[in-house]
């Protein structure tokens, strides 16, 4: 088995794709565009879900769940959300199967036709919105800052694992307040939640900013977002934040009373991350050994394997540290297993936990134990050393916070060696296509000059970033007038 | 606000109802059938989920996530699991809408009509096992066992909040073996497992038990279960696992090379619980002033009320002390909120945490304070009492333990004055029909019979229980011979 995976610089589509199957985290399903997560891939869900769901408690929300299925006629409610929404879309029809007459399995029932027709959620404002109307009457009942975990499924033609499934896993805040600036306000809390996330756990740099007006949410007043790179330089979209204003309060009719005893309707915000992420966590850090997991999202973070003596009594030694080392990391919160299946080689094994992107691996070898010392490796250098074995629990320890830095400060530096300020259309064009990358540059703000742009590069305006001062300059391909650089890249 | 929830002894079923609603613990949706679990009822179930959960990974289990839609043609695989699930079910049919050319907002587009209906899970088996069928080619991929956290969804034509909707939340596992004895050692395993959770978290007692064969799950071989009673004496199945034999793995072609060398089909079991957990937990501890929580699963377990003093100095020093006494509290693994709502009258409050079924209120009143006291109020018990302000931490620390024991030795001692022996049919009915509660009964182990006691008494073999010795009788009903006397009640 572990045939080595598909170098980056080979071809990188292939890599991905070896990743994600030979790491055994996710698998293709009988039904088109869905996929199976397995237990690696869940494993690393698993991790992210708790690390945002504890950020999202601890800036007030809670979680709660809403109806998969949608009556149709609600998308039909907020004007510009149908059209990007309610099109590609699952849609029930029918409640009951019956006993095919010719005996040929079973049928649909033609008499258990649903009087309307039922969508499977592509995302949840709608059924939300319309429960939201009778929360709220009051200032009292705002804000109403509600998370919820769910399934959602947006029929794709073209899927890729992780990346963009008909079904995925994700989360989706969806809060109601009594004025606008408290809305804004929230949408960025959220937005700064997931750039912290990104960098603090997916050891992943992110820009922040805003979706110019083509290619913001459907029913959102502003969408924010946060834009990581990828290994091949582009962009990845890791999460959104939206302003929805009062959209969706208006298609559903819901108003509070306000303090001054005027009727207003709520303002909103909606916000998600998903299943992406564990593609995006891919594309940004591991190589081509195999997954290399940041500390605080891998499942498995230390893995001990003793390797095997003749003597029996040097076994028992080594499985008595072993033992003993594992409890004390287990003290420290670091997870930690023993490998001492001896039906499998040790470099089948070290391989194996490469592709698997186990953080670190610590050999007891006899002969080392022996001279008071131990193997460690780390996944994210590949660096191998003897360590001090009576310091190795505080050394590790130590290591699970310089491997979590060194990820994070190594896709830094790939990406700012990649992201480029240009002034002029060949200068950008020799990013774009020849160099791969980020690039700053000035923009007149028009969708037809966006959609030219991307016609000949096939380069998008990701953002417009929140952190970029003011300029004065020219767009670089109107030359009309533009008051900021943008962030333009190719995408996933 | 707060009027009264309807009592117990006046109607049950409405009593429940307002429990659910008044205690917002969940709502009716727009969607018939379907259920919005709002963040009260949500808490629960995360509670519930994290408990199970590190059990089922304490034993050996992996969580993973399996797509939502299932082809239709998979429910035929397997000649009774059809005939149990395929009918009452969520059927898509098509994958697109599209504006109605009458302006009528959006129809379904009949261009986009599926070559092969899918099916909203009702539980996973099909779909795991046709997965299973890549994952397991020899003795080595075995045991296989996964868990999935999932939304499912049944066609329900009478749905009550929590113990019957459409959709609900639930776990499933689906394990994978290379014998039926170590299959059988597995079902028998999780059904330990739910039965500990249920008396060690929910606080319940449970029968545990063999499902006749008229009541299994369609495509076991044998269904094991645990039933609860309720406070109007009905028995609820908390749970149940099943052993599958090897139904499914022939229905998928999913075999394994034996150490033998040998090719064999492969042995499975599935096991699952759901958010009915929920609507359990209320029917066997609430009461009449609304829910009783087991602190294991109250999502907030204790609320600090300091009562407001019309001197300043006097409220810091309250307040001080509340916040200390929650900080104490919080270090111990008590979750803890302090309520100093100005806007709320005490006894108002009171009643609101009564209804939420917060296990212990602190009241901080300034006389009391003076004289070193605080007052402590039992959810539970209902008892109200002065405590030395400086053991509060210890004290409230024992009430955890206290009051999660009394609630499980009522629920004890009400299941045990409530459950009858009896020999004869006119002793069954007078329980079934005038006293309530479960009864222990020899049976034939006859659907007929069955059939025939269910219909005159509306009461229903719940199980034969595992714990009941065997014994020579007679069957209640029909007079024929029997060797056990098994569970009867009413139930939900």
């Amino acid at each position: 088995m572990s045939k080595k995976i598909t170098a980056r610089s080979e071809d990188y589509a292939q890599w991905y794709n070896d990743l994600v199957i030979r790491g055994n985290l996710a698998d293709y399903s009988a039904v088109r565009g869905s996929m199976v997560i397995k237990p690696a891939g869940y494993a690393i869900w698993e991790k992210m879900r708790d690390a945002l769901d504890a950020r999202f408690k601890e800036t007030g929300h809670v979680n709660a769940y809403f109806p998969l299925l949608i009556p149709k006629s609600f998308f039909s409610k907020e004007a510009s959300h149908v059209e990007g929404f309610a099109k590609e879309c699952a849609v029930v029809t029918h409640y009951r199967l019956k006993n095919d007459p010719n005996g040929n399995g079973v049928i649909v029932d033609p008499d258990a036709k649903l009087e309307e027709e039922l969508i499977i959620r592509p995302t949840s404002e709608t059924i939300i919105w319309n429960t939201y109307k009778n929360w709220i009457q009051s200032y009292r009942d705002l804000p109403l800052l509600i998370n919820q975990w769910a399934n959602v499924l947006r029929w794709e033609m073209r899927t890729r694992l992780f990346l963009r499934t008909a079904e995925f896993l994700w989360q989706e805040g969806h809060t109601a307040h009594s004025s606008a600036e408290e809305a804004v306000e929230e949408t960025m809390r959220m937005l700064e939640v997931y750039a912290k996330f990104c960098e603090e756990y997916m050891a992943l740099p992110v820009f922040k900013g805003i979706k110019p007006a083509h290619e913001k949410f459907a029913g959102a007043i502003d969408t924010y977002c946060i834009e990581a790179m990828t290994q091949d330089k582009q962009a990845i979209q890791a999460g959104t934040s939206h302003f929805l204003g009062q959209n969706f309060a208006k298609a559903f009719d819901v108003k509070f009373l306000g303090k001054d005893g005027k009727e207003e309707y709520v303002w909103a915000t909606s916000w998600g991350v998903s299943t992406r992420l564990i593609g995006t966590l891919l594309m940004a850090h591991s190589d081509d050994e195999g997954l290399v997991i940041p500390p605080k999202l891998a499942p498995l973070q230390v893995v001990i394997v003793p390797l095997p003596s003749k003597e029996e009594e040097v076994n028992k030694q080594l499985m008595d540290y072993a033992y003993e080392l594992k409890a004390s990391l287990i003290k420290q919160g670091i997870s930690c297993k023993i490998d001492d299946d001896e039906t499998k080689r040790p470099g089948f094994k070290f391989a194996e936990y490469e592709l698997q992107g186990i953080p670190v691996r610590i050999v007891l070898g006899p002969r080392d134990m022996a001279n008071g010392q131990v193997e460690i490796a780390r996944r994210d250098t590949k660096e191998k050393y003897l360590h001090p074995l009576n310091e190795t629990v505080a050394h590790v320890a130590q290591l699970m916070i310089d491997i979590q830095d060194n990820i994070y400060q190594k896709a830094l530096a790939f990406r700012e060696a990649n992201t480029f300020s240009v002034n002029t259309w060949e200068e950008f064009k020799e990013v774009i296509e020849v160099k791969g990358g980020f690039v700053l540059a000035h923009w007149d703000g028009t969708d037809a000059t966006a959609d030219k742009i991307k016609e000949e590069t096939k380069a998008t305006v990701r953002c417009i970033l929140l952190d970029q001062p003011k300029e004065d300059g020219k767009c670089i391909y109107s030359g009309n007038p533009s008051t900021q650089r943008v962030l333009f890249a190719r995408n996933y």
